[in-house]
């Protein structure tokens, strides 16, 4: 019986494990989803504190929920281990690790090397392998096949499969979740394209096969390049729309009743979370290898880069105005998640302006309904505070930082002396007034 | 009786003319959308030959249905005039003349000039002004409004009222025509806002009001610089992903499968039209007077500006690749409008491309079923050929350079020695084969 048969029968009679290496925001919610639907899920992860609440049905995303988890806890389709030699146990593995950005702003492929190493160290023949983190195109066939190959001993389409299939989890979509999100797949061979389409399509309803892994990869930069360079263009235009007087705010609502050929983007401190400030930046590095410029990504890069500087001067300009320095003002950010209504801050420019303002020696105080401690990337520590009405009129200057919709907003500026909005959280005022600023 | 309630009584009764000042592809559909409602219009346009046209009920707008000319000429809903001075017979007048950039791509504003001196000149008390061509920000306010005053000797608010509406015209589009597109209007005062929605509302379905003429100039303007820069990232992944042996349409239909935040913008040999390749530089060139750079609009032209050089270089490989040289080597372009199923070729890339392969002592040809002859920006006059089986074999190389739907692409290639596709004509090759090279 070859490889590929032996796939489709224990397809077909659901008698497979799936190993879905890295248990985040990305690998929990696939877990999760494969389980709910009765598929055998052994989860890998380094951290023992989570394997260990994973394996007590305790949940820590958002995303997941919490009943979903307890339930294919109990009901055993869903364990964690941090044995990565288990791995031999799986038929499946799907890498779902982080790529972050070192220092210098270089893909650090340490995670899916050190995951690709893993896996071929306990390789058994037939195994199907398919990454899910965003990366440069061609990592799946020039990076990872190779230390596969070189590790197992065994060959691409021969002994094993490999695809590449990226991750679209939106954290804190209402809508969206991993099983009704379509989902890009780009295998390396036919057979590996069957297998791909048969065993995802076991969890997420609509797969969309592309020609190769590295199409499948540029489908993911494109998605997240198209959002940078877009925040980027409304966060210039709102700076020149802040220096001519215009609520940019407004022209986009306006806009928006363009029924064809628009799509809104906001502009704020800065650009967060874990895809879209990290992954233009692994299409840039790949292209060098190939003498190509991507002057766009690299301009939008620059535009962000400065935004945080840029939020520091606002708020220097506004407590100007009432005749303060940074230097010794109380200055309150109200929510510092990269998005609202979540509670992550990582990658949060809220905290870039945090450190500037503090740089500057402003005393910084920071209010997260979801979030009680964060540290940001330079190191600084920062612990929130309860919002009370004494705090707020306590302090020289109120930021709305991000807009979660519990902040009382009209309460909190009739109490404050000085706002800096930068998430238009303020709808009365146009642009600004006696102690209300906007981006 | 004061000029307003005098307004609002005109607008009850349907008691007024509406004067549309250039008759082009926003005012004469403009025109037609407004007398199609009886209301009574007077066209204004320096062509003489335009001016005998609708008067003989002859259209020349292909958004504009030939029945609905005729009836509204017939039965004298619609006239036009070339002589100005009949301004004064208007209650309002709506401004759609061109707002082009000269050669250095800086605002040639002298059309809206001479329209408000035009106006200024024939003004009557309580008259109703709105410009509705794509202009940057503060025009309105900063740029007509003292001409209007100074040549009618009247008083903005007092005497006349001002305001801006952008037309959202889209040449083709078969769902959104002027009277079912949403319509932003700024005005100045509260009088003219209520004056410019009830009057406006005669003849359009949805109007979206805005805090001031500026807001609604950084709409219009904010609306093409996202297809700019839309269009100019795409441009430069579709260069890169060539380069990297990945089929860009492939990509961009995959991640049309994200359900939320992907808008899909498809590459080409570069940016045409009259609005997208020209709004933008309107704001870089106010923004400079705001001691502002916009970086991104900035990168986006630079990298329109080299496409069809670039184009010229793609077909330069493609023969190079049969061992011919452009210089001396008959390219047949297919298609010169600029964008599919149109017949309008003005700022078209593929005659940007066709000058640059001229300029390398390419023998060009080129056949559309909408346009039999077209001049280049920089003067090239080119004269369309009847498209045959021996055209086509009969020269070095075939580009697809416009889509237009009526193309029978297979049967071309399949005739064809060398074919460049530039539209992604030819769905069934992935990169590139022996005889068809992408983009």
């Amino acid at each position: 019986m070859s490889l590929y048969t032996d796939w489709m029968e224990k397809l077909e009679q659901n008698d497979f494990t799936v190993g879905i290496l890295g248990l985040g925001y990305v690998g929990l919610p696939l877990a999760v989803t494969f389980a709910l639907k009765n598929v055998k899920v052994l989860g890998f992860e380094k951290s023992t504190g989570k394997v260990r609440d994973i394996n007590a049905g305790k949940n820590y995303i958002a995303d997941v929920a919490d009943d979903d988890l307890k339930k294919v806890v109990s009901n055993k389709h869903l364990s964690a281990t941090d044995d990565f030699s288990r791995l031999s146990e799986c038929d499946a593995v799907l890498i779902c690790v982080p790529t972050p950005l070192d220092r210098f702003k270089k893909p650090d492929m340490s995670y899916i090397e050190s995951a690709c190493r893993s896996i071929g160290n306990s390789m058994r023949r037939g195994m199907f392998i398919a990454l899910e983190s965003t990366t440069y195109p061609t990592t799946t066939e020039n990076f990872m096949l190779p230390i596969l190959e070189e590790v197992s001993g065994m060959k691409c389409c021969e002994d094993f499969f490999l695809a590449y299939s990226p991750e679209r989890v939106d954290p804190g979509n209402k809508s969206y979740k991993t099983d009704n999100t379509p989902k890009v797949v780009g295998s390396i061979g036919e057979d590996a394209r069957e297998i791909a389409l048969k065993l995802y399509g076991k969890a997420i309803k609509q797969l969309y096969p592309v020609s190769s892994p590295k199409a499948a990869e540029m489908v993911k930069i494109l998605e997240n390049t198209y959002r940078l360079v877009n925040i980027s263009l409304i966060n210039e235009l709102a700076l020149l729309s802040g220096k001519m007087g215009i609520n940019i705010w407004e022209v986009i609502d306006a806009a928006k009743t363009k029924p064809y050929g628009f799509q809104a983007f906001y502009p704020g401190p800065g650009i967060g979370g874990h895809c879209i400030p990290l992954d233009p930046f692994y299409l840039e590095y790949i292209a060098k290898n190939f003498n190509f410029d991507l002057s766009m990504i690299h301009t939008a890069g620059q535009i962000n880069t400065l935004m945080p500087h840029r939020m520091m001067n606002k708020i220097m300009f506004a407590l100007n105005r009432m005749g303060k320095s940074v230097n010794g003002s109380k200055i309150l950010f109200l929510g510092i998640a990269y998005k609202p209504d979540i509670g992550d801050s990582r990658e949060s420019p809220a905290l870039m302006v945090m450190d500037e303002i503090q740089r500057k020696r402003g005393i910084v105080l920071f209010h997260d309904p979801y979030i009680k401690e964060a540290e940001s990337e330079s190191g600084n520590r920062y612990t929130g505070k309860d919002l009370s009405d004494e705090l707020v009129q306590e302090v020289d200057c109120v930021v709305f930082s991000t807009n979660h919709s519990v902040f009382d907003v009209n309460h909190i500026v009739e109490k404050a002396s000085l706002v800096v909005d930068l998430r238009n959280a303020v709808k009365n005022v146009n642009i600004e007034n006696e102690k209300v600023f906007k981006l």
